[in-house]
């Protein structure tokens, strides 16, 4: 998919909302554990209820792997789900990979070929030949670690680099956008940190920021619009268990609709 | 396990030796290919080939991913086969993983739950919430990117940081060393950069060092050595495309024997 492709279903859906599909067998309702792949099956729901207020999904691999190869499967069938109920859904990969040339091959192998993610999350640590290998694909994404959400961010993001003109997120930012154009490269920037997005902009003003952080971990969807619109948009901001969670009996599909719709409804008031 | 019984294992085999795992079924045998799981196949056959001159083996996770939910099963059924083997064996999970805590908590499940994984290799960009989560198994270990042996290794980790007496790489075995102790936390060091490690060794003394760069990458068993060693060892230097396709017939076991008890000869002469 192209930028302008996400342009056109942010404008159709009214939406720049994501739904990160965080999804921990520990925390699905009851009833649904009594069903054959329960995982999948709470996804499908998932998926049902909100995907006309969504222009994107992301699985975390972490919540899959825990569960190996049975896992795995779950993945691979709801990416699958996803394409068959709405084709034009951007699907990312909450991986966070980031390897040699040789591995990181494999790694795009596993996301675009073996399964058909748009994107994958990455973390820069390795630098440019850990990202590389991901942007032969044609439409496909990479979506590179900027500004964290979680408080070990202020551990090496946060350090001041050469003259102390610069921290390292913004280094990041600055040589990641050089990896590829704006219609390859994202960067993760965490609702958390609404107030250093404005800067974050001036730094990369046309690639688009993937932001998760609203609700559960706390941060305000309004701040980072405030700081981080463009002309065209320009954000994709994630909620995992404020919509995944927001109930916990037969009536869960209902009550993530009615999560996603809040943030849908404040989202269309503030596009373009 | 302990750095005690990584260091008996050590001083048992006269090997300081992990071999990778990066098994990719483009570059094994033929003949391997006709048998049901080529990869588990040519594993165990590595395996048994190996075992009596290595202290440990590194999967490289991306290998196995690129194959889906059964590449996940032939890495399980990798790990099971290792323990059935020779229980005392050091596993480690090349994985480079790194995301916020109850994330990190779910990789810590996949990886020394699901599967019986001794350590973990991590990305430090997200910081110490992202490592923790892994420290709360016991016997459990973390390995912590620190220098790679890559060229993206420039891009990022060589930046000075703060006043300018330190780089990147510096500050992440400065802080990583106090997130664990040497029982828990490891780093990794490119052998690639082994003009480096006798000041990565004045910052970390005690802290084993997995290096990787041997062989297919560049790197030279004894500069590693004469900057790294310490009075017990304190390394691990790991060996992948140069084991694995020492041979490309039917007798690749023997091939990977030779090169890894190369190795491993020349181990023995650098052991304290």
């Amino acid at each position: 998919m192209t930028a302008a492709g996400l342009y056109e279903q942010i404008r159709k859906k009214k939406s720049f909302l994501c739904v990160g599909l965080d999804t921990d067998i520990e925390k699905i309702p009851q009833h649904i554990l009594k069903t054959a792949s329960p995982v999948l099956e709470f996804n499908k729901r998932i998926i049902d209820a909100t995907h006309d207020l969504t222009i994107a999904y992301k699985p975390n691999l972490a919540f899959y792997e825990a569960r190996g190869a049975a896992g795995w499967n779950d993945l691979k069938q709801t990416v699958a789900y996803v394409r068959s109920i709405d084709p034009d859904i951007f699907l990312i990969a909450d991986a966070k990979r980031g390897d040699i040339g040789n591995t990181a091959a494999m790694y795009a192998k596993a996301f675009f070929e073996e399964m058909d993610f748009d994107a994958v999350t990455l973390s820069p640590y390795m630098g440019k030949d850990s990202i590389t290998p991901f942007l032969e694909y044609d439409g496909k994404w990479v979506v590179v670690l900027g500004l964290t959400s979680n408080p070990g961010a202020e551990d090496f993001q946060f350090l001041t680099i050469g003259s102390g003109e610069a921290r390292l997120f913004e280094a990041v930012l600055h040589q990641g956008s050089g990896w590829g154009n704006p219609d390859q490269v994202m960067f993760v920037v965490g609702a958390t940190r609404a107030d250093l997005i404005r800067g974050i902009r001036n730094i990369v003003p046309a690639h688009f920021l993937l932001v998760p952080g609203i609700g559960a971990q706390g941060g305000s969807l309004r701040e980072v619009v405030d700081a981080g619109i463009t002309d065209q948009c320009g954000l994709i901001v994630n909620a995992s268990r404020s919509i995944l969670y927001a109930g916990q009996d037969e009536g869960f599909g209902k009550a993530a609709r009615e999560a996603s719709t809040a943030l849908q409804q404040e989202m269309a008031r503030y596009l373009p």
